[in-house]
């Protein structure tokens, strides 16, 4: 049998009778017969402790140095599981970022995974132990300590599960894999037994925040399934793979975002060159950006989400385009599902729904796999739900018969 | 100007609060005119807290993985103290142990520095950064993380002191200094100005705990005088230094240690081999061995701080020797000095002083730079007190004429 890659995310290993949970857990998969490599995340609310730390002694930490130290956080979590698989009677090993080879670029708190060079994780396999890696850290080719972003730890586990080709990537969390909506805003969500890398690329991108999408792009690049699973459970969960069988009615589930911004000016093509080369350097992510140019005029619009990079966002905006440009009143509302803009059928009835229910819809952006809304903040949950309803997601035929 | 090392303990560290301050006190020593190294410590009972997780996690933690979890603890207080330090608008760098080249044995939680190789610490330093470096640790030739043991930024500070070739070696805590006994215990105790490595390497190992034993014999052997000043304030402090002027009565200072246990045994001499071996493994220091082997039968003895050693201790003589060979209510009130040992003086003074006392001496043990008295436990502060008057340390010529 080969090797099975298994992230924990902080949750997972928010304290150590949980980790002493997850050595269990482990240690079933060791004992069927695997290999096994566990990547962990920072045990629960760590990462945003350090982070306090940082803004009390800095109004705007180095970059460098915010990894220097977000960074020790999967240092406690695998040292403690390491030394709890042990505990059982069994081998085990941690390693940083940089022993495990994760080599990054030099992008601070937002670093991207170059290469993996996994020859000491191997060697700690061929010795019969269990692995167990820091996630969410590299180390750039300068030797510095890197960190990958949010949900790195998820990026890690794939990363490696690849260069490792790995047998599987599971990936725990508190929640029972990909759900057609978020089940605390439509309590009857059903869950998604499969869907395919670029339905989870948009539904991540849109809000969900099971899997992260850096991670799902790196898994279909390779072809690596990744199975979101619920922690402790005995359930199926999700498996993201190539050639999942397309949603019924084309449509795979709802994601949505309460307090997103949107950007939107008419301006110079030299001004929007800056406020993106701005935006790049503080590491913030805009998604459905929209440039047209006429001569010395251009219009420039996007949407970002205000729970990630709100003050950020707000002073460059100003700075570059005027307060005006910036609308933070708002939410959006996806519907994701491969091919879901073949035809019009899904758009005009979505349009539809949202008129039903007087939500203003400011604005919308459509890909291969998705349709975007912008409706205000206060009009996305019932948004959410009527959109899921009409759509018939609850009780899905696939999810009743399973 | 030259190169100056400083090094802050965890009391100095605490809080961020207290991190804002040590900023300040870096740039004025770098506004003076110097490039600076800072070694830093945990904050606070960062390290504590740590330790007491592995214990939830696992009876007796892996040393390797208690070493990949303890060392987080200076990575912290770094990465704050550079952003810190940034803040004010200097430019400074946090290095871990590895990228400081500190290069130690693979002896888990007490390894040794064999090497240190400080190629990118000069790089910064020469691109006008203030260098901070993680305290207590390094790397193995295996390339695995390691720590110091008890007091190991110590040994940093001054490893990289010697290594530089630095103009001075500052150690600040949250005492004035050396005493002539802990002022905690007596009273009128007074700073030492200055005293000899010896004397200091003595005191350390007698239970006095600003500086730790192995940095000043880094010290002496690369001849850095090492500055124990207290963390804020502007007092002397004290230094240690090669060719220090000789304590006038001999005697330097009182140390002590409460808990401490003889272990004394007529055993074999395959045993005492054994058991010497298994303290090795497990990390332990024994303090004044001693042992006689005629033929087959060999009697031993040591005594050892119960406070760092306890339980391990308990198990180790109980498997070798018996649970009888080991006393535990015992504590050590030891008398330094260079040469006081040359005539028998000081010795016969002390045994009449804890006669009078009646504290009741179950063994002794001498040095070149040491006298050391096991008595009962609750006989240590009396003990103490009484010989710090009797040797006439409290307002020492010195320190008043000072």
């Amino acid at each position: 049998m080969g090797i099975i890659v298994q992230k924990y995310g902080g949750s997972s290993v928010a304290t150590t009778d949980k980790i002493r949970a997850v050595a269990e857990h482990v240690l079933e998969t060791k004992r069927a017969g695997h290999e096994v490599v566990v990547v962990v995340s920072a045990m629960g609310d760590a990462t945003d402790e350090l982070l306090a730390k940082a803004h009390e002694v800095a109004r705007s930490p180095d970059r460098r140095e915010l990894d220097m130290l977000l960074s020790v956080g999967e240092r406690i979590s695998m040292a403690l599981l390491a030394m709890a698989i042990r505990e059982r009677g069994a081998e085990a090993v941690s390693l940083t970022g940089s022993q495990s080879g994760i080599i990054t670029t030099a992008s601070h708190t937002n670093a991207r995974i170059m290469e993996v060079r996994p020859f000491r994780v191997q060697d700690e396999l061929e010795a019969g132990r269990v692995v167990i890696v820091a996630g969410y850290q590299g180390v750039s080719y300068k030797r510095d300590i890197t960190t990958l972003g949010r949900g790195g730890s998820d990026t890690t586990a794939v990363a490696l599960a690849a260069a490792l080709e790995a047998e599987a990537c599971e990936i725990y969390s508190d929640v029972d894999g990909v759900f057609t909506a978020d089940p605390r805003v439509v309590a009857d969500a059903t869950n998604l037994p499969e869907l395919g890398y670029a339905e989870m690329q948009e539904l991540a991108e849109s809000g969900a925040k099971v899997l992260c999408a850096q991670a799902v792009e790196f898994a279909k690049q390779k072809n690596i399934a990744i199975y979101a699973k619920k922690t402790g459970a005995r359930t199926p969960g999700t498996v993201v793979r190539t050639n999942a069988p397309a949603a019924p009615s084309g449509v795979r589930g709802v994601a949505h975002e309460v307090k997103v911004a949107s950007i939107a000016t008419d301006t110079t093509p030299e001004r929007v060159d800056a406020f993106l080369r701005a935006v790049h350097t503080a590491g913030v992510q805009l998604k459905q950006q929209t440039l047209s140019v006429r001569g010395a005029a251009a219009a420039f619009a996007a949407v970002v989400s205000m729970d990630e990079y709100g003050p950020v966002v707000e002073a460059l905006v100003a700075e570059h385009f005027g307060p005006d440009a910036l609308r933070t009143d708002l939410g959006a509302v996806s519907l994701v599902g491969e091919g879901i803009t073949r035809t019009q059928d899904v758009l005009l009835g979505a349009l539809d729904v949202l008129a039903h229910l007087n939500a203003q819809v400011v604005g919308m952006s459509t890909s291969s796999f998705r349709l975007t809304f912008l409706v205000p903040s206060s009009a996305v949950p019932d948004a959410v739900r009527a959109l899921h309803a009409a759509m018939a997601l609850e009780g899905r035929p696939e999810a009743v018969i399973a």
